[in-house]
């Protein structure tokens, strides 16, 4: 089996591993391939390198190099080149990059600056962590997500996404997200084919507008998810009335969609999304998402550990087959 | 006073730090400014990062922050980024950049790629680490000092500078010392304004040939030096049959010099050198010295610290002071 999921940074990376441990856990193990399509809209460039947070997240999680309670950049780091940084009076400061992580940087940088596509330098990174899944970016070109804010000294403007989410912690409210960038790119060598090629496409909990949204604005991502004729299953970013994890009201807000579990499968609409997931405790939504013409089950959906991200994992390939069957009746 | 210094790395750095010293003690210690003309022909690309071993090595070394027993790099290093770089699987590992170091050639890199030059640059670093001096890099162009050396591999190449000096610790003869580039260089802004102003310019215990030989090959520099019509003094890097560090020996060799104090002087030769200090065990070569053309005093030469660098600063600008008196008689 042939698994596509397309992952934003920490929801994606943590969903993954539970996707890998269900697939172990599996008959089937040894058949079954995953390829993520990374959202690279997050990138920036800082202190003249190439940070790719959403990528890394995935790629140190599945490799055993995650700070584990932070959910991203590297365990047991050092700060040692932020502080001399910060003595050289050179920043941003509000950007947390260690030692460890900033040497991953440095490499990024340094084969990009010879020529090498980000699929590619992607790949060398990964040939040292193992991340046991194929991880592609969504795109080899460009595309940075800027927010679009009211502040009291500049009036309404557009920020990098890393400075709203990092800097700003989403404290103001965006009132448009914009994926620079994104009209004029080209999916990354490897992308159309492995959607092309699924058997399944999975959307992890991620953020529905600056992670998987982003990945979707990628010309050519969309249509092929939606002509793939595959199930495709996604789970739901949001419990209750609140984002599991992370500020995805405050972006869900400036599309104008409902931070519900509902109204965001909604916005993915059944012309792409064939099954979804909620929590429990939204199981009162259920009959709203069907009634949009998307398979809906509620199961517990708080990834507290590998366990119970796996759980998730099972409960998407299996309405997933669901779907599947569906059609072929 | 106006002191004009041409500075290789340790050598340089230290007998700058005398200098000061000795220019503090003084009487006219507010009238006096010293001007440093660093070597960049032992600069490197890194990791995609720009290095300056030799300017890097006085603005450490004059600001405080040196490794005092290694001579370069950093006091209290660490070294997550290169342990992090090597198991990615990039190198040269030969080169010990540690963590604090790193973050100077992060700034220099990005703020070169930004369009400053070298020499803005190294002011924007020397705000922080405030030498006490003025220090400008020979030139903002590209110059690289390249060593020929027959391998038993390879047969004969051409290797960097630092990979001959550091990774094969000139452990095989020098056939030739190019400083590529550096024809077609210019002076970087200041240099010569500094020399035509100067009072005094001075010769450091540096390498002669791939330190003050690399700064003399910018065409310009060595022609102003020689009009300058100021006692240019050096001080003699070799002690004995040796030199006082370093393998000033395997170079000067290649570039069919005797590694003696007064092979050292005749190499840089009368029409550009007035006055010559060589150590109290070296005073039998006095004789040939002054027959050369070129005053001569035995003095101390080894800078155990930095009251011996000091005396050795101070028997250099009476020397100028002897010549300039000579001039004037």
């Amino acid at each position: 089996m042939r698994i596509v999921v397309l992952a934003g940074g920490i929801g994606g990376a943590r969903f993954l591993r539970g996707l890998k441990a269900a697939v172990a856990d599996a008959d089937d193990a040894g058949t079954t391939d995953i390829t993520v399509i990374g959202n690279t809209g997050d990138d920036i460039h800082l202190f003249g390198l190439k940070v790719c947070p959403d990528l890394d997240t995935v790629m140190y999680t599945l490799g055993g190099g995650i700070h584990e309670e932070q959910g991203w950049g590297r365990a047991d780091e050092t700060f040692a080149v932020k502080t001399e940084l910060a003595a050289y009076g050179v920043g941003p400061e509000w950007f947390g990059l260690g030692d460890r992580d900033f040497a991953t940087h440095i490499v990024r940088t340094q084969m990009l600056g010879a020529g090498y596509p980000l699929s590619a330098v992607t790949e060398a990174l990964c040939a040292r962590w193992q991340p046991g899944v194929r991880l592609i970016p969504m795109t080899d070109d460009r595309v940075e997500t800027h927010v679009v804010v009211d502040t009291p000294e500049d009036g309404r403007k557009a920020v990098h996404f890393q400075e709203y989410w990092v800097r700003l912690h989403a404290s103001v409210p965006a009132q448009a997200i914009l994926p620079v960038g994104a009209e004029q790119s080209k999916p990354a060598p490897g992308v159309l084919e492995a959607i092309a090629g699924a058997d399944v496409i999975l959307f992890p909990p991620s953020n529905p507008v600056v992670s998987i949204g982003t990945i979707l604005a990628v010309p050519g991502i969309r249509e092929a998810i939606a002509e793939a004729g595959v199930p495709v299953v996604g789970l739901s970013p949001i419990v209750g009335d609140a984002p599991v994890r992370g500020m995805a009201d405050k972006v869900l807000a400036a599309v104008g969609v409902e931070s519900t579990a509902a109204a965001v499968a909604e916005h993915y609409g059944s012309g792409l999304l064939d099954g979804w997931l909620v929590d429990t405790v939204d199981a009162g939504l259920s009959e709203a998402v069907e009634a949009a013409g998307i398979r809906c089950r509620a199961v517990p959906l708080m990834m507290t550990d590998v366990h119970a991200a796996a759980r998730m994992a099972r409960e998407a390939l299996t309405l997933a087959e669901e779907v599947r069957g569906e059609a072929r009746a």
